[in-house]
């Protein structure tokens, strides 16, 4: 089946739903926020909330990166090839965009 | 009235609007990543665009930041006085938690 | 005095002595660094020292960042006009490239 | 030899001389950064200085991320076993202190 394959494919499909259940704990940060701005929060409060917004992303970009890492990666060096190498340019790439991010 | 006050003190209220359809618009790319994560989407596009959703904070933060060293840190020098001091302090550790998340 | 002066405008010249000496200790760290490399260290040892020189080059521009905003924009609001504006703008995108990098 | 494994099992051994004239120029930096504050330059320059600095650390890291998972990784990956899966680990903490920092 389609989706079983993509299972073995991306890796974190086994962490579907823990990573759903991160992503609505973000959305609901970011309802938060414009809760505080709609109800005039003091900036500050409001950054310190942006900030733990930003830092949830960050650790949910992590987990995924991992995964990908420990699935895709390591099963296209094992295949071998120049797919191994194509695979290291593109989380290389996902990891600039991460630190520069 | 209180919200006329808050509207002086917080600085960042003339932009509530703006403010408001970023978040707005931050909330729908944390929904598409949700979206993306149920479709097994491939890991390094939902890495991308987790990278854009935390640099969109990043920027609604430091525009939140310039607001408030604007108004908020602007007015309290002029006051002068220990509150001075307690705002830049205040202001650099929230600087601080945006350099390091 | 041309000192005294510089003194009052920067800010940060009565922390020089110690801001010369962080400057020192993470010099120290980029040769550390070097001999790593040329002794062909471990490539994770080798990131690790570079996370620990770039986390002393992030505290060293927020301690600079911090004295920045306590005088020079302090002291420009103080003076008022559009001067301060622009101090505000200049701190504003000095926190930005920080951010960002 | 010792030194030849250590050049197969490092990855980076190879670009070892453009990896220490890199490490040169950011010395470099920092000791024009010494002199910034000597010379009491102004504030937001000296900062302006101290991101391109820690920019030119960061991007030396994920050139190293990179010849890492390129060469290390992905041969740990070929053997297979435990020991891919550590090596996987400790690139993700790896990364994860780059993004961190």
């Amino acid at each position: 089946m389609a989706t079983d394959e993509a299972a073995e494919v991306h890796g974190y499909t086994a962490e579907k739903t823990s990573h759903l259940k991160r992503l609505r704990r973000i959305e609901g940060q970011i309802r938060g926020l414009q809760r505080m701005v709609e109800e005039d929060k003091y900036c500050i409060d409001v950054l310190t909330q942006v900030s733990a917004a930003t830092k949830a992303l960050q650790s949910f970009s992590l987990e995924l990166l991992e995964e990908h890492l420990a699935h895709c990666v390591v099963e296209a060096a094992q295949r071998g090839g120049p797919e191994a190498e194509e695979k290291v340019r593109e989380a290389s790439d996902a990891i600039a965009r991460l630190v520069r991010s």
